[in-house]
């Protein structure tokens, strides 16, 4: 399989300034974009000066108008503007703690809340106008006029670095993005209480105070005491707080929490620590007391919940879950009154993203890659199952936002030759209005543009398809022989390789080709949107199969003309750091240069919740901790390995690079090493530049 | 001014195993030496086996005959026995915690003592055979029979590490090293009590423990609130401490304590935080009151009380003590009945060690470097001055070990073309016996040995000698231009160039010149041996003057066919990891490459007691430490420089390095950055070979 996306013509080369993100020209070379929102089913644009209906025109509402109504100016763009009741011409516009409610018709301000300076985490739920927010470890919620209660716990406010209230839990895995959960009504508030007070602190360093020092950042490693998490419901008119009488573990996972319609019950979805057994339970509200466990999913490897019932806006009995039971994850309709649980779509692909209803037809919306792996578009398929709709263009990789009756779709996608193209479509044909289609400014500015193709090749294990993308040096002449250059992630979750612009290109490929590198990028088992054999084959061996597969690209390469098998290195960050330090260490005679960054070198070094669904614990796989582990690799070292991490990443913590740099000076090899100080596990804004000249300076340096 | 020693003939070539202490082939290159020890006015050669005569050849006491006399085999080798009674045949063993005492004419064991086995910082008085020890902050004594008392503050027992009994203080400037100071009898123990619970600690990182740890380092920083130190005498005899009553401010110096020999006085030099008014204080033992101010000595920079009281053995009312207020370093008598100090020694030049008293000939034995500034020689002098005896031979750097009458020397030297002579000398004639004069191992063995010569140039003054090292690449060619490495420390109380062993070369620089490079090492204003006038020039600026003068090197070196002026590099650690990084940003046409160790960065995050020596505070002098303050260059770095620091170093801590990337970050230059964890402010052991194969590919890489 191989397309192409090209332009030939060549007059000004990229800088990093031009490509990345932070760079401080790349606004000029993004696609031309609208701005676009829902107002129940009518869709408007935002632009600075306000909000016009897409479709007519007209203005909706203007900046101008909302400060002539509301005092001090509150709104500053229409790019800001939300309107979160579909059938009420009510505007929200927000300035820092600040919400106001409009109505855009009469002018009365219907709400103006400011929640304190430091308050954290707000939550707003609409009907009941209440917004929870945390400040320092403890919950809050405010009423529409600003009036705050705290929510203890048992009567006590232990709210604290220690026990920390209404923030994500288990580090942000399982689909856990937040704290807070309102019921429909906005009556009641599921909230997380984390006691973190017994998971030791990494000691992380802030070296800008006059003295360097220390703060807190609790870090569960993998196989060591866990935090352990409890569920509260908060009812704002009794002020009384309920705990779910959770069963299993202290340090089990409690994710995935969802209302049902009526606001009684809660539904939890429950994980033991170790992942292989998961329970949905549903949970009276009233009482915290469980009611009955809905279903049990068991898998030798792990399960992941990632998603949380949906209930059909029609029937309150019964809803939509995702599960990957069958090998692709996968929409089911759960029956709670029976707890049947019916496969609504099917195939060896898998639904990328539980989009909403289309509650006139009563058909679900979803994003899957049965097309081509490496696509996400949108389809709706009844709810009884059976043949699915394709909506807008089956290529590309899509964004998609619904009208309230889930009728009408924007639809945003970037495909490999198309750098943006926005539409309103019908939910039920498919068909509907091209909003925008973008021109490609990399080509209007007349930039030097390598030949960007995607194809496949097989894996090691000989069956299965991997896909590629490979960027090849501007100018290139297949009579000679270019330095190469892997980039590597390989983790879960994750995919570098999809049919958006370029497929999937990143800033820093196109610069190496403009400098005369070829790259290539290779999605391995173990990566994300291929089902569950495809991303569980590594586990309990983080590494091994990855690399086996990336050395089955390097075969690939090694079979072509222009690619300088006496050249070759590789680069990655994170779990891509991991797999480059590696490549490095396990492939000396075939990698000379890579650049590292944010790596895990050890995984016993990682946090429980991601290290341990993956590893298992060091306890219980100490022979595959023992050989995934880069600390004993590091006498390998013998080409030049750079690594580079953040001096405060939260996530790979510097006792990973350390460790293995102590290791490598112990064997007496050499690698390479950077830091920022005072960043994260990735380097933010123009960072990103500097980042990004230094890695290529070390190519330049060594492969060159 | 020119010297040369040098070997052309080739066969191997150094490795850096071969030429670094920690390096494993280190051993086989030192020159032969043998090893001597005083028992009062005989002096004695020890062996594996035992000692014997020096002299005679007698063998006086073996490892043997006192494994027979004391149990469980204490003696392990010769090499650890010492003679602690000029007049009583008793051979001191130490084994850990353990020391024995035994009449080696009888065999009867005198003394058995063990101390716990946590003991640190331990204090033997060979009259009352008491020990002074701490554990964890307290103090203690022990008997001869290990009958233990702690030492306690008015009745408390507050040693902790914020208050910390019988160690060195004020972070061993001031010539401290330790923190107990027995009483000529030892019936009395002066002893340091420093409180520094009020310094906040540096945020120091264990990566060692399963989950990274911090550790406590309280780490007082310039204009930052010090330290406290007290000092108490502790009688073992009533079992009381008596506080010196201190005067001055709580975070003044106090140092270089001294006991009368009567024990009935105690004399201490204070010297206020700003370090420009020093007093040398009399105390009654008994009372702890001031019992008068014996001298004061003030300066406009700075004064420098490094010595304490060398009493008179025949006159107990006189000591000998050292001040530069005449601009050098010299000796002078103190009358302590009328506070008259008399002159001893004089001359542009400077006493580098006072060794001790010839009593019968009431003369003083010490090294100066009056012939040449690049020697250490021995001399002996009247007490009423006049006219010096030279003892040995007029070159080189010697170390002395007097008998116990001062009439006879060990005198062990190294000049540029001596590797090593062992002389057993008069102290009255200077005249002697030749012990040992070692032969070259380099070349017994065979090694590519470059040349080495040393020479003088001019300050950037115009008129002040500087005297430098230069190291020719093996295989010279003047008609060639080789790559050129400037290796500079230039920071106070140190010196790189003497008249030792081929001038004092340090083994990378051979390592270098093997490797093709040419090696300059020049003694910038500000280093040691050259009087006050010399070494104060960096006052309120360091790092200007001596990078001018550091400059003159560089002009010097232009001026020669054979340096190649386009690839000038330079490497230093501590100070010259400061003067590295500083020349680097400061002369950016002038050296592509620069590899800094343990840097300094800006001054205010070095400790208050040197820093403040040299910089005052940045309260007081912000313009000179924004001048000097690295973060403001890192803007200007052109050239490739490498920064290489210990991770845990106590010393230049690592908020010097981290700032400076953070700067170059932000400025969008590009510094290289290496760490070596668990480690300090130098490399230990094989480490430095790993440390100087980096610091050597560096070169390679960039300067070649």
């Amino acid at each position: 399989m191989m397309a192409m996306c090209t332009a030939l013509s060549a007059q000004k080369n990229f800088t990093l300034n031009d490509l990345l993100g932070g760079g401080n020209n790349a606004h000029n070379l993004r696609p031309e974009s609208i701005y676009t929102v829902w107002w129940g089913n009518t869709a408007l644009q935002t632009t600075p000066d306000g909000v016009k209906n897409l479709l007519t025109g007209e203005t909706v509402v203007s900046v101008e108008q909302v400060n002539k109504w509301v005092p001090e100016h509150i709104a500053v763009s229409g790019h800001y503007f939300a309107f979160p009741y579909a059938d009420e011409p009510i505007v929200q516009v927000m300035k820092g703690n600040r919400r106001v409610l409009v109505n855009f018709k009469t002018g009365e301000v219907v709400m103006d809340c400011t929640l304190p300076r430091d308050a954290g985490n707000s939550d707003f739920n609409s009907v009941s106008k209440f917004t929870a927010f945390t400040i320092q470890g403890n919950l809050y919620v405010s009423d529409a006029k600003g009036n705050q209660q705290q929510i203890s716990k048992d009567g006590s406010t232990d709210g604290s670095d220690n026990i920390v209230y209404g923030t994500s839990v288990h580090r942000d895995e399982f689909g856990i993005t937040k704290g807070t959960f309102w019921s429909p009504d906005g009556q009641q508030l599921a909230f997380y209480r984390m006691d973190q007070s017994m998971v030791p602190s990494y000691p992380q360093v802030d070296i800008f105070p006059r003295i360097s020092q220390t703060y807190t950042d609790h870090y569960p490693m993998a196989g060591e005491t866990s935090h352990q998490v409890k569920v509260g419901i908060y009812n704002v008119n009794t002020k009384k707080t309920v705990w779910l009488d959770l069963e299993g573990a202290p340090d089990d996972y409690h994710t995935n929490i969802s209302w049902a319609p009526d606001g009684k019950t809660i539904y939890v979805f429950e994980l033991n620590r170790d992942q292989n057994d998961m329970r949905l339970v549903a949970y009276s509200a009233e009482t915290g007391k469980s009611l009955h466990t809905v279903l049990q999913e068991c898998d030798p490897k792990y399960v992941e919940p990632m998603n949380g019932l949906e209930f059909l806006p029609w029937d309150a009995s019964k809803a939509v879950m995702q599960s990957q039971r069958d090998g692709y994850n996968h929409l089911y309709l759960l029956d709670l009154k029976t707890d049947k649980l019916t496969q609504i779509t099917k195939g060896n692909w898998v639904v990328q993203e539980f989009v909403g209803f289309n509650t006139k037809d009563k058909t679900l919306i979803y994003k899957g890659n049965e097309s081509d792996p490496r696509r996400s578009c949108l389809y709706s398929i009844s709810i009884k199952g059976g043949k699915s709709t394709l909506i807008g263009a089956e290529d590309g990789v899509h964004y998609a936002s619904l009208s309230a009756d889930g009728q009408q779709v924007l639809d945003q996608y970037t495909s490999p030759t198309v750098p943006r193209s926005i539409n309103l479509l019908s939910t039920k044909t498919g068909k509907g209005k091209n909003l925008l289609t973008a021109a490609d400014r990399w080509v209007e500015q007349g930039y030097n543009i390598p030949e960007i193709t995607s194809g496949s090749i097989k894996a090691a294990d000989g069956v299965t398809d991997l896909y590629y993308r490979m960027v090849k040096p501007v100018d290139f002449d297949p009579s000679k022989k270019y330095p190469t250059v892997i980039y590597v992630y390989g983790g879960p979750h994750a995919h570098n390789v999809e049919a958006s612009w370029h497929w999937g290109l990143r800033g820093w490929e196109a610069y190496m080709a403009t400098k005369g590198y070829l790259l290539f990028i290779l999605d391995n088992r173990g990566s994300e949107w291929r089902g569950k054999d495809f991303e569980q084959a590594t586990f309990r061996q983080l590494g091994e199969i990855e690399m086996q597969d990336q050395m089955e690209g390097v075969k690939y390469l090694k079979s072509l003309p222009y690619v300088d098998a006496d050249r070759m290195g590789v680069h990655g960050w994170s779990f891509g750091g991991f797999m480059t330090t590696n490549l490095m260490c396990s492939y000396p005679d075939v990698f000379k240069v890579g650049v590292a960054g944010g790596p895990v070198i050890d995984w016993k070094y990682y946090e429980v919740m991601y290290g341990e669904r993956y590893m298992d614990t060091p306890q219980t796989n100490p022979e595959g901790y023992a050989k995934c582990s880069l600390v004993s690799k590091a006498k390998n070292l013998k080409g030049r390995l750079q690594i580079i991490y953040g001096y405060n990443d939260p996530t790979c913590v510097p006792q990973h690079t350390l460790s293995f740099i102590n290791a490598c000076i112990d064997a007496n090899t050499q690698p390479d090493l950077f830091t920022y100080p005072g960043e994260g596990h990735n380097m933010r804004g123009i960072k990103q530049v500097h980042l990004h000249e230094r890695i290529t300076r070390y190519f330049e340096d060594h492969l060159k």
